[in-house]
């Protein structure tokens, strides 16, 4: 990492009880004491592709891209410890691209009580591209998983879905301490984030768990940013069919044993709502019942990155 | 992660004791009971700086790409746990090339008992950009640092330097093995590894052990490379020259007390020549003394990303 970063992050990077060597060493060193498990997650976030860096002040951007980050360790309800960011920077502005990327980050890193550990700096003739990689303590639960829907459980979702891209998908709050806390207070089968659609995301959790499961159309929690995104007269999609494949709401997806189910609903303990939208079949699949109970399939729609094979 | 790679991985990622859930999920999960102190590292390497992918196969370069990660940890004499892999694809053959780069890296991995945990794929209009991040577990010595030369210590260094561009920087060993070794048997003071040129890595270390040092000019293991890349009517380069400031050896630099370091040079007890090649002193500064013994200031110089501030 370029040496006037290295001298601006050590300013600016607040220390963390985990953090037993920050910058300025070929690697970092972490205090692991009394960890049995971590989980690990990385992601790579890219000009024009998740953010439009000349649109968009450099803060949100690097703070969309640590909270991206957060929300895998929502995901595994993991408890954020530490985590390293890798930058490609465009030649010209660079530092100041960077110092901007990391002013985003830092207050989110705190208010998670990550450590931000290290990292890497490299110019070149390309895009912005932001890797970050995460490590996160396993709760006394374990780590949630994609791979336990049973059928019967209830699909719960937290907050609403679909039109993030008029901002939200920016700005949203990813879900660690409501991921923590309803793994604690309540037996969950399977949990992942909603990052590439509602429906794709479910797909997965399917697979995962090998069952199907049906969504009751009149209850999935459309979001009033998809509403306005269905009014614009070039749009011509439901309101409904944001919420089921717009990509990047970074809301939770949980199966739950009805039981359970029935108090988290009632009790709403968290301080985002949370919405039982259908339940979990055994019949491999994805339907939608509309009110009238007709279930029809539903084909998993959200945001990919295709690898072309040719 | 894209669904035919994350299948295609699951079929060539050998399973690894520290892994207790890979690929598939949100994060993986690593095993760290035991584990008091860890480190982290993360590189991103790109397409036309670090390597030239129309000219290389893309196994070498996945190859390098984590062995450029692992010589991080050597550089802190850490025994290689974990790591994770996010790779930015051009958008045309991006799946082949993903395979290509795993078929280079999972061999390595191996040979150094590294779990791939997971990784990221994005696909784009720019270049291959490889982002890797490992963690590392520290030994009982604890880990290696930059900031404890002495005056006194020896400059000690492995292998032989410079010239690494005729194809060494593609096909090095990662000295970890080594790194583990010497500071298992040696009171080792400080130590990283050589990887943007011994002159300005040395000034690094002498920045944070606060002091100076002085190379022997005729005690620096030049390498053949280094003198081939010489006789080249272009270059205009001297061999030293080339040892001196040459980027991507990833040999091992360290600070060794003067009975440390005539023991272990009269012992060799590594499978790398260990060399000799000065001394730690307490002014701040680098020089370099010829036979006759005069010295003169060494400017640093090496490869260095410069951010631009403009």
């Amino acid at each position: 990492m370029e040496r006037e970063l290295i001298r601006w992050l050590r300013d600016h990077l607040p220390p963390h009880r985990s953090l037993r060597l920050g910058l300025g060493d070929d690697a970092a060193v972490l205090n692991m004491a009394g960890v049995d498990e971590c989980v690990i997650t990385v992601d790579m976030l890219t000009d024009h592709v998740d953010f439009e860096l000349a649109e968009v002040d450099p803060r949100r951007v690097g703070r969309k891209c640590l909270a991206a980050n957060l929300s895998d360790l929502a995901a595994m309800a993991a408890r954020p410890m530490a985590g390293v960011v890798a930058l490609c920077l465009p030649r010209q502005g660079g530092l100041e691209l960077a110092k901007g990327l990391f002013e985003g980050m830092i207050p989110l890193a705190e208010q998670y009580e990550l450590a931000i550990a290290g990292g890497d700096t490299n110019s070149w003739d390309g895009p912005l591209a932001v890797s970050i990689t995460l490590l996160g303590g396993v709760t006394e639960r374990g780590p949630l998983r994609r791979g336990g829907a049973q059928p019967g459980d209830r699909i719960v979702v937290t907050g609403s879905l679909g039109g993030s891209i008029l901002g939200r998908h920016l700005d949203f709050e990813p879900r660690v301490r409501e991921a923590i806390a309803l793994h604690a207070r309540y037996e969950l089968h399977a949990g992942m984030d909603i990052s590439d659609g509602l429906s794709l995301d479910l797909a997965r959790m399917l697979e995962e768990s090998r069952c199907g499961a049906v969504i009751r159309a009149d209850a999935v929690p459309v979001s009033d940013d998809a509403r306005r995104l269905s009014q614009h007269p070039a749009d011509g999609v439901t309101p409904l069919n944001h919420a089921l494949s717009d990509g990047e709401d970074f809301e939770l997806l949980l199966a739950v044993p009805p039981v359970a189910a029935q108090q988290m609903l009632a009790e709403q303990s968290v301080d985002v709502p949370l919405t039982d939208i259908g339940e979990f079949v055994s019949d491999a699949g994805l339907w939608i019942a509309e009110a009238d109970g007709v279930r029809r399939p539903l084909e998993p729609r959200g945001w990919e990155h295709r690898l072309d094979n040719r």
